[in-house]
């Protein structure tokens, strides 16, 4: 897997403004003016989010050269989901260690242990 | 989904030595000095990165007062790949695409068209 790749993928993933860029072109190619308008934000710093997103290889432009419609590019977040997807045993481990730990309560508060009523 | 812990965990993992140690502490717990010691870089170096994936919760430091070791805390990753998988349809769409184009292609060559052998 490409370590400087994965870099450019999990940086432009910690930022709000990014990932709701993209959850805004999973629904579909949308112009820089059609993706600054959600948001209380000029259209250069759109712009600069924008870049950031097109060099992590997330987004890519359009071939309409007036519109210049931005779409989403999912490989790099295939390559980020199989990173994480190798400590998936970790978190599966703690949250069956949580059921566990809830059953255990509500056994104990279905039997209190000699508490008037 | 907690945005800043979103934030948090994946400007914690846009770093390969971050991601290196998160592997190490995958395959058990490990003091400062052990986590050190397969990398080119200095104690305070890692302890900077160490304070880093602390913060954004993905490691906590155990109960032993000498060693300090630290272990991993997946539960902030479950949540990265909660948010990746969002967008699962996207690149599985694209990588059928690739898997048609590659199989015409297949296709084409296994056929050549009225060229002599």
């Amino acid at each position: 897997m490409n370590t400087q790749r994965l870099d450019a993928t999990f940086a432009a993933l910690a930022d709000p403004t990014r990932r709701a860029i993209l959850a805004r072109l999973a629904a579909g190619e949308a112009s820089v003016y059609e993706l600054a308008e959600p948001f209380a934000m000029s259209q250069p710093a759109i712009s600069r989010h924008l870049k950031v997103l097109e060099r992590a290889g997330l987004i890519s432009t359009g071939q309409d050269a007036q519109r210049r419609p931005r779409k989403l590019e999912a490989a790099p977040l295939a390559e980020a989901n199989e990173w994480l997807e190798a400590y998936r045993q970790f978190w599966e481990a703690r949250f069956s260690r949580l059921d566990a730990l809830l059953e255990t309560m509500k056994a104990r508060k279905s039997k209190p242990r000699g508490r008037k009523r």
